[in-house]
C-alpha cells in the first residue's frame, strides 16, 4: 500500500494524533473510510487504489459519540482534513450497533464475506452518502457470538477467492477467532482476554504482585512457560492466577515475571479455547500489530503453531476499500 | 455443639453483629478463639468442651488492624464481652501473615494436621497468653500455594484419625481445595473464584448483563448447565463469559440467567481444576455455609460428585478448640 509523505501534524479535541499527507500524483480522493469502535475513532481519506491521503485518530468512540452526537464528531474530522464535498463515507464498527448511530444489524454466519458488502445501511438525513457496514452474528444457542468491525478486517485480510480453511486470530480487548473456509465465515468465538487481563492485573489482590513490572516480550521465559502450562491445563487458570501471589511470597517471583505469567495464562487459555473449536492443524492468520501482536507471535511459537501475520490497521483499511469499491463502483 | 440463649445484641464500631450468651451450667470460660481474616474479625469466648459463651463479629480484619493496631482491636472486643483476666487467646488467619500482627510462618506440606498445633507463635509483650497459629505452604515450583485460617477449619473438620483420602473444598474469595490422606495434608490448590466473580460481574462489560439479576439457587437451570459445560470445556471459560453479552443481544438472556451462568462458569472451572489435581472418585468434604455453600452443593449434584457438608463457622471453632486443648492442656 503506497504511503505518502506526512506534510503536517495537527491537534484536535480528543485527538491522539492526526496526520495529513500530500496526495501522490494520480491519487484523487475517492472516499472516506472510518473505523468507529467503542472507544476509538479512526478516519482515512482514501484514493480508489487504496492510497491514504489523510488520516485522523481520536478517542471519540461510540461511548463519547453517544453523548456528543455521531454526525458532529464525523463532521469535525471531515472539516479538519478539508474533505471534498460530496465524497462518500463508509463506516465499520460499533457506530452500527443498536446503541450506536444507525443500527446496521448483523449478517448471520455461516456467511460469505461479500454478504457484509451487501448489508451496508445508509445513514438518513446526511448531505453526504454515509453508509455503515453490518456486523456478524452466530445465533448458536450454546455459543452465541457477535462482532462489529472485525468482519471488515477479515474482508481486508482475506481474498474471497482464498481456498481452504483458515483460523483468523484478532487479538484485543475482546479477541476474535474466526474459522474461514473457501472465503466464507463458518463460525467464530470471542474471548474476553484483554478486558480480563486489565481487571485481574488492576482490580484484584494480584495488582500488588504485578505493580512494578517492566516491559517484556513474547520470548520472555515466564510468558512462554505459562502459555504452555495453561494450554495443557486450561482448567487450572484461576489457580495459576493465585500462584502469582504465592510465587511472590514463597519464591520471590518478580513483578515482571508475574505480569508476563499472567499475560501467558490469559493468551494460552484463549489459544486452547480457540483450538478446541477448530482443527489444531488449521493454519493461523494473525491480524495484529504492535506489542500485543508480538506477544501472540511468541505464544504461537511456544506452542509450535504455524502462523502468518497481517497488520491490523492495513487490514481494516483494505476491507473498507474493498467494500467502498463494491458499493460505489 | 451447645448453643446457649442469646441474652443481648450490642453494637460496636466496625461490628456487624455481636451476641452475648449466658453460659450454660458447668461451662466455665476456658479460652478465647479468634478467626482473624483479611477483612473480617470473629471472636468466641469458649468453654473447654466447646460451648460458645459469647461471640463478636466485626469488619476489623487485617486490613483495618494494620492501621489501628492489632492489640487495640483485640482488647476492645475482650472488653466488650468482659473476658475474664488471664484467659488465653488463640488466633488463626491473616493476623499471622508477614504484614499482620506477628508472623507465624508456614508449615510446609506434606504435613500432619497436628504440626499446625505445634507451630503456634506467642505474641510478645501481651498481659495475656496470645498465640497465633501458622499457615500451610506448598513450595512446589510449578504450583506454589499458601493458606492461613483454612488449616484451622481443616483441623476442626477432620479427625486426625480419619483414614483414607479426602478432597476438602473451602469455597470463598480464594477457594481452597485440599487433599487429605490419613489425617495429613498432601497438597492443596487455591482458586480465585470469588474475587474473579466480583470483578468480572462488576468491572467489565458484563456488568450490564447481570446488573438487574435476582437471587438464584444451585438448582437454577442456567447455573447447572454452565457448570456442566465448563467442567467439560474449561478452555472456553473466557469465551463463555462473553456469551452473557452476546446471549443477551441475540437470545434475550435475562440478567438472572446471565448471573447464574457466570457463577456456574466460575464454580465449574474451579471444580474441573481441583479434580485435575486429585482422583475424580475421591470423596469431597464441603466446608461451607449459606448461599455460597448451597451453590457448590448444586454444582456437585449437577456433576454427580458425592459430597458431605460441614458448617464453616463450626469447623473453625472446632479447630481452634482442638488446638487450644492441645496448647493449654
Amino acid at each position: 500500500m503506497p504511503v505518502s509523505r506526512i506534510i503536517g501534524i495537527g491537534r484536535h479535541h480528543g485527538a491522539i494524533h492526526n496526520r495529513r499527507r500530500r496526495p501522490p500524483i494520480m491519487s484523487e480522493p475517492a472516499f472516506i473510510a472510518v473505523d468507529w469502535g467503542t472507544t476509538s475513532f479512526r478516519l482515512w481519506l482514501m484514493s480508489r487504489s487504496g492510497a491514504v491521503l489523510a488520516e485522523r485518530r481520536s478517542t471519540e468512540g461510540m461511548t463519547t459519540a453517544m453523548r456528543t452526537g455521531f454526525a458532529d464528531v464525523l463532521q469535525s474530522h471531515l472539516d479538519a482534513i478539508g474533505a471534498p464535498e460530496g465524497l462518500p463515507v463508509l463506516v465499520c464498527g460499533m457506530a452500527g450497533a443498536r446503541q450506536g448511530w444507525v443500527e446496521a444489524g448483523y449478517i448471520d454466519v455461516p456467511a460469505s464475506l461479500s454478504a457484509v458488502l451487501d448489508g451496508a445501511v445508509r445513514v438518513p438525513g446526511q448531505a453526504r452518502d454515509v453508509r455503515i457496514l453490518p456486523g456478524l452474528a452466530q445465533r448458536d444457542q450454546n455459543a452465541p457470538d457477535v462482532m462489529r468491525g472485525e468482519e471488515t478486517q477479515l474482508l481486508g485480510a482475506l481474498a474471497s477467492s482464498d481456498a481452504g480453511e483458515k483460523l483468523v486470530c484478532m487479538p484485543g480487548t475482546h479477541s476474535k477467532w474466526v474459522t474461514v473456509k473457501d472465503g466464507g465465515v463458518t463460525g467464530f468465538a470471542t474471548f474476553m482476554t484483554g478486558e480480563l487481563f486489565e481487571v485481574v492485573s488492576k482490580q484484584t489482590i494480584l495488582s500488588h504482585a504485578v505493580a512494578e513490572a517492566e516491559a517484556f516480550t513474547g520470548e520472555h521465559a515466564a510468558f512462554t512457560a505459562a502459555v504452555r502450562d495453561i494450554y495443557a491445563n486450561p482448567q487450572l487458570a484461576t489457580n495459576r492466577f493465585f500462584t502469582l501471589r504465592s510465587g511472590q511470597l514463597l519464591h520471590g517471583l518478580t513483578a515482571t515475571d508475574a505480569k508476563a505469567k499472567l499475560s501467558g495464562i490469559m493468551i494460552g487459555l484463549e489459544i486452547a479455547g480457540a483450538h478446541s473449536t477448530a482443527r489444531r492443524e488449521t493454519p493461523v492468520v494473525l491480524i495484529g500489530s504492535g506489542a500485543l501482536g508480538a506477544l501472540y507471535e511468541g505464544a504461537f511459537t511456544a506452542l509450535d503453531i504455524h502462523y502468518t501475520v497481517i497488520d491490523a490497521d492495513e487490514a481494516v483499511r483494505r476491507g473498507l476499500l474493498a467494500a467502498a469499491n463494491a458499493i460505489w463502483p
